[in-house]
């Protein structure tokens, strides 16, 4: 059975882009950063979607970047709340976290090669997140030239390739996606700043996004929020 | 003071790297990532040698590969012994670990990114291990590239370079490099198979290609062996 890694947060978008995978026919060997974000609340769910989406093999590995400081997500500044859509969409966002996802399809590329996978499933999107530098497609092509040059499997003839479905979706076309797919939904979890609870803030960029779409795709989002104000 | 990260192992190649970037007038941030190698050992001299150098910042990232498998570096298979320079140099070592250098340089993208350093110092070199992909000048330019498109550094026009001074010097050249700039060369550590008191075995790939370049370069190492068989 083909093989592919596909990187998971636990977040509405990769757990779509792991049942794309599945869909696509591939044994999932699903793998989780936990880079000391806080809101490490997705990867408490990761267990039971690798479950749910019966993947070979699930592995969550701590590569804590908080000691390098340097953003949002990891460091003790306040998440923007309360951002239109188009607020959102505007440069790059305090929430990019430097060379994450270069990092994260490093580690990727690492376990592909080990494991002699032909895919690495990504969730990244231009859409919603223009900003984000390492989601654009230049870049994913950068890292596929990358990866065939920098590995045995790229001198030994049989290449890495970087999918990413969600690319060019909007996020109510992703939730729609996900439902066709049957992903566990109702596990993934996107807020950037849950409560103790974990209960999504329903406020931040990532909930306000969330909600947009789920209101664009006329579905009620199944997770629980603090409050409710999807970007207008 | 212009500032450059410096991916330092606590080996050789690395600490001569560490001490080019410092003869460069560049402030060291030295980068060390602890991914389950069985040779931590050099890990262990990293203070000493930040402090040799007087690096601003040293900083010791774990990552454990090991959780992928994959290498004889982090798995429990036997290191190769007592074998020529033409055999070392033949082919991709076993010793190769799948994606490590893009894994570290893309952290090290992060730190610089962070820190607004312009380089990044690696300690690659092409002739002694002509079978690393990842450590030959294409790879380099390639991991440039995804730098320049993939940051928040690059998208606003400053841009990370990859600086590897060692790239097609002998061992020997690096270890008469090493002395003029003074790099603490007794406080290195190369073996891929210490023993229990972290003495090098001497008869491992690394230890016969450095014992191969002291010999060439006509000084004694300094750092204690249990056995010396320098490669023929």
């Amino acid at each position: 059975m083909k093989r592919a890694v596909v990187l998971c947060s636990g977040g509405l978008d990769s757990t779509v882009a792991a049942a794309e995978a599945r869909a696509a026919g591939y044994e999932l060997y699903l793998l989780s950063i936990h880079y000391g974000q806080r809101h490490a609340v997705e990867l408490s769910r990761i267990p039971q979607i690798a479950e749910t989406l019966g993947a070979a093999k699930s592995l969550v590995l701590a590569l804590d970047l908080r000691a390098m400081g340097g953003s949002a997500l990891t460091d003790e500044v306040s998440v923007p709340k309360d951002r239109t859509a188009d607020e959102i969409g505007n440069g790059i966002p305090p929430t990019y976290v430097p060379a994450r996802n270069t990092i994260f399809l490093a580690i990727a590329l690492g376990w592909a090669e080990i494991v002699r996978a032909e895919k690495i499933y990504f969730g990244a999107n231009v859409l919603d997140y223009s900003g984000y530098p390492d989601c654009r497609p230049e870049f994913l092509r950068a890292f596929e030239m990358l990866a065939k040059i920098g590995t045995k499997a790229g001198v030994e003839g049989w290449q890495v390739r970087i999918e990413a479905p969600l690319l060019k979706m909007t996020k109510a076309e992703i939730i729609r996606r996900g439902v066709a797919l049957q992903a566990p939904l109702h596990l993934t979890h996107s807020c950037y700043d849950p409560d103790i609870a974990g209960r999504a803030c329903g406020r931040c960029d990532s909930c306000r996004l969330r909600l947009k779409g789920f209101a664009e795709a006329g579905l009620a989002d199944p997770v629980e929020y603090v409050a409710m104000k999807p970007a207008s």
